[in-house]
This record gives structure tokens, sequence and C-alpha cells, in this order.
């Protein structure tokens, strides 16, 4: 098997290179609605959720180019949230990346209307026939996704953490857990149980999935939280303390650092059991979840 | 047939009664968000994209439970556009119906997260198989919806129309017909084809219902540019001459008052044409197309 960074890379240039594809070209007079989705798109950042899609997608020999497309779907996901979170009004971050958040490069308004429409393109995508021959498997991708990203999953996920930095939700670690199961965990477990409705894996090979994506991306909060808490700012390029100092509950500021990390390596046990139903093919999902509680940034 | 007030009011409360057992119930940490939802969805108003749904449906003998989920995604869509125009980087639109807007009701970040849910909801109810049993039907509803409300329909007319008033795009009659085909267009468009998908129709209907949306559209943003400039403010509930005040081009500035109501009439003319390959059961569609030129709100 090739080596993870490898892999990691292969798949951002092949994802980066569908999503040019699928974005609209800035040629109208709507134009810069365009530039800020593409903007927004080309920030980089390790495309982890497209990385799972392929990589379960290959579990049952999907082909490439319907996985990639589905890799797409989930970042313009993805992207839209960020570009939303990042608003005056919610997070109020005046970067990402490194680069000048959506609204700082063009302004509050076209940022609004670039996730709106990030959104849209992602079902646009789902539901054309070049992303699955069978309407059923469409069907079944835009499901999942429309739960994963609604009211019962990202967005009430991003509701219940600005209530709770408002102070008006109590956090423990059973709330603190559900936040970001919703928030962020359910889109890795699309991204996860995609490779299966695409490959109409078993029952069984789906659950797997399902499961070791909920951990997986649990263990990848917790170490988010570590890294904020105890990151090297060289690496993170972010500097360090920044949820402490706003007061904010996480794993880290609930269970202490010691505590966190082991939950964390923890979690990662039980992603890389859940995936005990596949054979050597699921390595590299392996070491990613792995990756994840080792990383530096 | 019934006159059309009553098959009006009938079909809201239809509608009204889908989308109530549709909304997710606030009974959790998120339920702020839910109570967002559903206050901007208790708004009200002529429920004119669910009339389209409904009657044009009707034409196909589809079951009502089906229509109505359709309508229902159809309002949450449009429900999810009002607020987040009504926002302070859009619109800066603090009532709606005479009610607070849905971000002076709550605040900015759950507006902006309402409007987000709501759209994912509207993919997801098209999704589930309650809509329709096949998933050819429920996958061609996704495809058009999410096109008619993307970046080359809803999400585009309105970045254009923001350009516009920052008068960074130059507005001819061409230019204006666009932004508002875009805008409005492509929904009253998918309210109406979305019927003869539901009951598998000929390509000629499907055709005749897009082209009697594209005229009905059009004629009622320029009876809606007319109320604005010369409409009975106890009637409309807004003051006259909101968009003359704001240097705002309209088909009013443009055409002048006289010229704009001829070009009304005349696009209703066609648009109750275009029906003509159907019966009397598409008297109620003719009989609104009459009502939104005529209408004094």
């Amino acid at each position: 098997m090739a080596d993870l960074a490898t892999l990691l890379a292969d798949c951002a240039a092949t994802v980066d290179k569908t999503m040019d594809l699928l974005l609209p070209q800035p040629d109208d007079a709507e134009a810069r609605l365009f530039e800020a989705m593409r903007y927004s798109c080309q920030a980089g950042g390790k495309r982890l959720r497209p990385f799972l899609v392929m990589q379960c997608a290959a579990l049952f020999r999907v082909d490439k180019r319907c996985a990639a497309r589905v890799a797409a779907a989930v970042e313009f996901m993805h992207t839209y949230s960020l570009i939303h979170d990042d608003l005056p009004a919610m997070d109020n971050s005046d970067t990402r990346r490194g680069r000048p958040s959506c609204h700082k490069q063009f302004d509050e308004a076209t940022a609004i209307l670039a996730g709106d429409a990030l959104q849209a393109l992602a079902f646009e995508i789902l539901s054309a026939p070049e992303t699955h021959a069978d309407p059923n498997v469409r069907i079944e991708l835009v499901k999942e996704l429309s739960q994963a990203a609604g009211g019962h999953g990202m967005c009430g996920g991003q509701m219940i953490d600005l209530l709770a930095e408002q102070q008006e939700a109590e956090m423990n670690i059973g709330a603190i857990t559900r936040l970001q199961r919703l928030k962020t965990g359910e889109m890795f477990a699309f991204s996860s149980v995609a490779g299966a409705v695409l490959g109409k894996g078993s029952y069984r090979s789906y659950m797997a999935l399902h499961n070791f994506a909920q951990e997986f991306g649990l263990a990848f909060q917790i170490s988010d939280d570590l890294l904020d808490a105890e990151g090297d700012p060289e690496k993170t390029g972010k500097p360090v303390g920044q949820d402490a100092a706003a007061g904010k509950a996480t794993f880290v500021s609930i269970l202490g650092a010691e505590r966190a990390r082991a939950q964390a390596h923890l979690l990662i046990e039980q992603a890389v059991h859940a995936l005990d139903v596949f054979d050597e093919a699921a390595d590299p999902l392996r070491e990613a979840a792995r990756f994840v509680v080792d990383r530096t940034n």
C-alpha cells in the first residue's frame, strides 16, 4: 500500500479536479457568486471527508469517477458550512486556512449566497446519472446527505454550539458528544457510508462504516481540541489556547488533556475494530484513523 | 369549479398542515433552530408556489398527499430564501408580512441556520418514498429543484439583484428579465412542472407547464413592481414608491407604468395560451394567471 500522505495527496488532487469541473464558470452577470464559490472551495485543507468517500467506495470497487463526484458534493457541503460558520453573526472569523474568509474577500451577502448555492450544487451533483446509473442509489445518497446536513445534523449541531457559547446550554460530556455528533459526526458518517451505498454493500458493511465514522469523527474532534489546547502554533497555524480564552466547553476543558487523549485513543481502537469485517483493502482507513489522533496539525 | 379564493385558501390549509407535520418539533437542545424554522414558515402568505404544485399535479390526477409534500418542499425553499434575503447583509428588512423578520425575532445566526436547515429539509422531503413510489420521479424532482434554487437559479438571481442595487450591473429590460427569471421564475417553473414529473406527463404537457410558468412568473413580478409604484398602501401593507425611493431598476422604472401593465397582460395571455393543451381541469390555473395581474395586494 502507498503511504497515507501519498494517498491523501492523490485523493485531494482527484477531488480538487472534480470540484473544478463541477463548479460553474464565472462568465455571467452573477460571476461574483461563482468566484466566491470557487475561492472558498480552492482554500485547500486535508479533504478528509473526500478521502473517506473515496476509500470507502474503493472497498466496494466503485468507479472512481462516481466516487469523486460524491466526494466533491460532500466537500461542497462542508465548504458551505465553513463559509456560513465564519460569518460575523456566527463565529466571526476573518481568516480561514491563512487566507481571508469568504465574507472578508467578497462581502457578507455574497458569502451567504455562495454557501446557499454550494448546498444546492451538492444535491444537484448527487441527482445526476453520472453519479450512479441506479436512481435508487442516487436518491438514497440525497436522503442521507440531506439528513446529515439539516436540523438533525450539521445545522442542529452548529445551533447547539452557538447556544453553548452564549452559555444558554449546559455542557457536560454527554451534551458535547451529542453536539459534535451532529455538527461534524453526521457528515463523517455520510462520507463513509456513501461508499457502501454506491457499491450496494451489505447492511453489515454499511453499519461497519457507520460505526467506524462515528468513533473516527469524535476522535478527530477530541484531537482538534487537544491541538487547540497544547499544539505547536507553528504547525497548527493557529495561536494556542483559543478555546480556553473564549471560555468554550471542549472535551479538553471537561475531561482534562490526559483523559481526553486516552479517550481519543480508545475511540480510534473502536473505530479500527469496526473495520474488522474488511480485509487489507481497508488499511488506508485504519491508518487514517491512527493518523488523526497522532497528527500535529 | 370552486372560486379561486376558495381554492387558494384550501390549498394553503392543506400545505400548511403538511408543512407542520414535516417540520421538526422543537423539543431538544437545538430547539431554537426548529422554532425559527416554524416561525418563518407560519408567516402565511398566498402560498402561490404550493398552489401551482397542487393544481398542476391535479391535472395528472396525482395523489394529493404526494403533491402536498412537494408543495411543502417548495415553500420551505421559498421561506429559506426570504429568511436569507431579509438579513442585514442582504435586503436588511426588519419585517416580513407585518411580523418581525426571522433575524429580528431570533438573531442573525439563528436565521442563517434556519434557512440552511430549511433548504436541506426540502431535499430530504423530496427524497422520501412517501413523495413518490418511483425513485426516478423523486430524483428528477431533486435535480430540478436543486437547479432552480442554485447558482443558475434563485441564488444567481439574488446575486444579480444585489449587484444591480450597488449599480455594479447595467439594468435594461433584457437584464431585468433575466434577473427575475433566475430569482423567481425558476422556482415558479419548478412548482409547475413538478406536477408533470409526479404524474409522468408527456413531454408536451411538461413543456406547456414550463412555458406557462415562465410567463406567469414574469407577469407576477411586473404586477409586484406596479403595486409598489402605485398600489394602495392600505391593501398592500407596504408604503408606496419604495423601489423608486431606493433608485431600484424595475419593470416600471424602465418601461413606465402603462407599458409595464400592457406587458403583464400580454404575458398572461401567453401564459393562458400555453395551457391550451389542457381541458377545463386547468381553469384554476387560468384564473390564477388573470388574478395575478388584477390583484390589489
